[in-house]
């Protein structure tokens, strides 16, 4: 983009449109560590200067990326093709909280844990959760199709969006979907834009599905010897008649960063720890995660850390959240997949974790949210490491898909799996969705290099 | 298709491949009453066979129509056109119920039941639950992204389909989604598949989501003065902070047909019936119906009709299904809609009914999930009154757009609501639609003149 046509922009779009260095900078990357500064960066107000920026790219022919908070771990949001970043932060009002309807209606700068708050100060429940929710957009999140610990029991992102509002790359703004908690008028355009990682138009609007809020929230954490044996265990639960509204895993190696937290010492071998969680009214969860704890008993669990307040709760989950913190601090080289298997095979997956760390000289984490069988693998490494740990992180998906998974759960694709996409998809399943892309986006405006090879 | 065609292709596929009257005619219609009978029913036995027909159909250019159980209500599954009906019951394996790893894996022609009694077997629960569902398909639930009754707490087909296997168009078999209990990568196209109404492939396995099952079901009947006393009541329970498994609406002139089946006397006005569920743990159903009854009752219930037993639970239900049963015995012309308005709005709808149906001298029925604001409005009048009730239909579908609604919850399109299309969705959300479809079927062979006008 010349300097001339950046000037026109910033006539054309005012003062939302942005050149300066600090909006540059502050849009040029993502939590994948990937890095691009954009030529600009709009905030828009609302749809109509979001299509009137797309108009303008249509017609000019530069690259548009959309962007939330930037919390994303795939670069999917970072603009490795220069052009302008659309960074939806400033279209933050929470639209409508219906609560005889049991619908939200969002822009997509609202915070996640924003809606999910003013929700439930009506007794209502947003339930995806992904670990970013105290900074993560609704539109990012949609974007994404965001999961979190909660959807074990409540399902993701893409199970709550009724309908949306997008901008199309050219400019035309298109409702998708329906304001209602049910509709199946011809195709799931709203199913589509979901996951989709802004490459077929800029969500503007977001209806989603608010269930009830449960009254209680119960967890308790139980060390195991292994991973097969906290993994025999989280079958036996999800088979037992409860629903557990967390079942997050976390492997020795993890373990090793927060023993401090723990309160008991790590067993030799290889313990692996199990927090759960149930909900409901108070009697439920109370009845329901004293069962997962009798469960864990008889399955051989090394010791049990119950958590009946919300401030013990809080200590387990800052051990989870700690592990990501350390994890990434602990080395310059830090890369994160974001692994599916069958639940089954977990322990065949962390079992052979540890032997691909030491062939390529890196150190390899596993945690993750057991009950969906999406296990985040965190791979570091020395300086100068980042290479190879990708040849690792290839290896990696490979055994993944000999296990019958998949390589992503909930990050998405972006540029960072982008190099892995055609060993999962059939060449004619890539061939159709470029087909799709290319439909919803002849000129290549939106997001373009991310996703397909 | 000329003798020569129908011969050529019977000696290709074999004894599958049939032209007697007898599987001509039981191919020729499916609920919605219109009919039209197929040049020949083809019945397969794997996905082979399907993709052999359809390179056949894309190299000849004739017409092939999927079709499950033939239970829909919207001509979906009626050829139309003419051509080769693909009807896929004798693909009817269940191929896998993995308790470990909490999925199934289905071939298209299993019967919804059989799948949700295997599942049940093993301590499972497949949700989706459409009215037809002890005789309707995996297949064509998904075609149609069916709904019913437990949609209001576990969701619809779509939040189970996890992966599927389809065949294109042009005979090639794609692979779609995940074989775990998350995934996101590329865009959904199981998610499009789900609901297209067979105009994008054929469905011939899919992989489907099953969670813990609910150990006890109780149930509650109430009823009411009127509509809004029914409605506020059902938003009132919505936001208690239980989530009912059944949240079913009998307006007037549905209880008119079923009186001698209730335990009361109907009084005058417009008594409104609601027929509410409860499931979970034995205490935890049985607390939840306790609650829903004191709010039945605070909110000035007529009469509470509780059904702590099987037995009992098995007549509220049989007043349910009879309703349905009935309206269509009741008169010579039977038209069904699919109606979604935001709950709240529900009597405002219920209240526009009998003057709609005196205006067009027809008689109007509304009964359905009012939980999701998914009413069924159906239609009957004496003969000849077709063209009538259809015009009535138009007018209901632009009450709901003006309500905030969508003009089908879970019956989908088809041909019969294909009229309307435009009046719901935007010239540029048919014409991306319509694109889609030309992407995936240039040739225009699979399922033509549904959906789209």
């Amino acid at each position: 983009m010349d300097v001339a046509l950046l000037d026109a922009l910033a006539r054309e779009l005012g003062p939302g449109f942005r050149t300066d260095p600090e909006a540059l900078g502050g849009a040029a990357t993502d939590d994948s560590g990937i890095a691009a500064a954009p030529e600009a960066v709009f905030f828009p107000r609302n749809a109509d200067e979001i299509s009137r920026l797309l108009q303008l790219a249509d017609r000019h022919g530069f690259a548009v990326t959309p962007r939330g908070a930037g919390t994303g771990l795939c670069a999917g949001s970072v603009a490795t093709a220069g052009g302008v970043v659309v960074a939806t932060t400033a279209m933050d009002r929470i639209l409508a909280i219906d609560t005889a309807n049991l619908i939200a209606v969002v822009e997509p700068g609202v915070i996640t844990k924003t809606l999910r708050d003013a929700a439930a100060e009506t007794g209502l429940f947003y339930p995806p959760d992904p670990a970013s929710l105290a900074t993560s957009t609704m539109g990012g999140n949609a974007a994404t199709n965001a999961g979190g610990p909660a959807c074990v029991k409540y399902g993701v992102t893409r199970d709550y969006v009724l309908g949306a509002t997008c901008v199309l790359p050219d400019g035309e703004i298109l409702e998708t979907g329906v304001a209602t908690r049910k509709g199946v008028v011809g195709y799931d355009l709203s199913g589509l834009l979901i996951g989709s990682e802004g490459t077929l138009g800029v969500i503007t609007e977001l209806t989603v599905k608010l269930i009830p809020h449960p009254r209680e929230v119960r967890a308790v954490a139980a060390l195991f010897a292994d991973a097969r044996a906290a993994v025999t265990t989280v079958s036996a639960i999800m088979t037992s008649g409860i629903t557990p509204s967390a079942v997050e895993f976390m492997d020795r190696a993890c373990l090793g960063l927060v023993e401090e937290l723990l309160p008991l010492a790590l067993p030799d071998g290889e313990p692996t720890l199990l927090l759960l969680e149930a909900d409901g009214d108070p009697d439920e969860a109370a009845r329901d995660i004293a069962r997962i704890a009798a469960i864990c008993r008889d399955a051989g669990a090394l010791a049990l850390m119950p958590a009946d307040d919300a401030a013990r709760r809080e200590k387990l989950w800052d051990i989870r959240r700690q592990t990501s913190t350390r994890i990434h601090e602990s080395a310059p080289v830090y890369l994160s997949d974001d692994t599916v298997v069958p639940i089954a095979r977990i322990p065949e997956l962390v079992a052979r974790l540890p032997g691909l760390g030491q062939r390529f000289g890196m150190t390899v984490y596993a945690f993750g949210h057991a009950g969906d069988g999406n296990i985040h693998v965190n791979v570091t490494g020395e300086d100068g490491s980042r290479e190879r740990g990708l040849t690792l992180l290839r290896e990696l998906v490979a055994i993944v898909l000999e296990l019958g998974g998949t390589m992503s759960g909930e990050h998405g694709i972006g540029l960072a799996k982008k190099p892995f996409l055609d060993m999962e998809l059939s060449p004619r399943s890539i061939a159709l969705q470029k087909s799709i892309k290319r439909l919803f986006d002849p000129r290549g405006v939106m997001n373009p290099g991310k996703i397909f090879p």
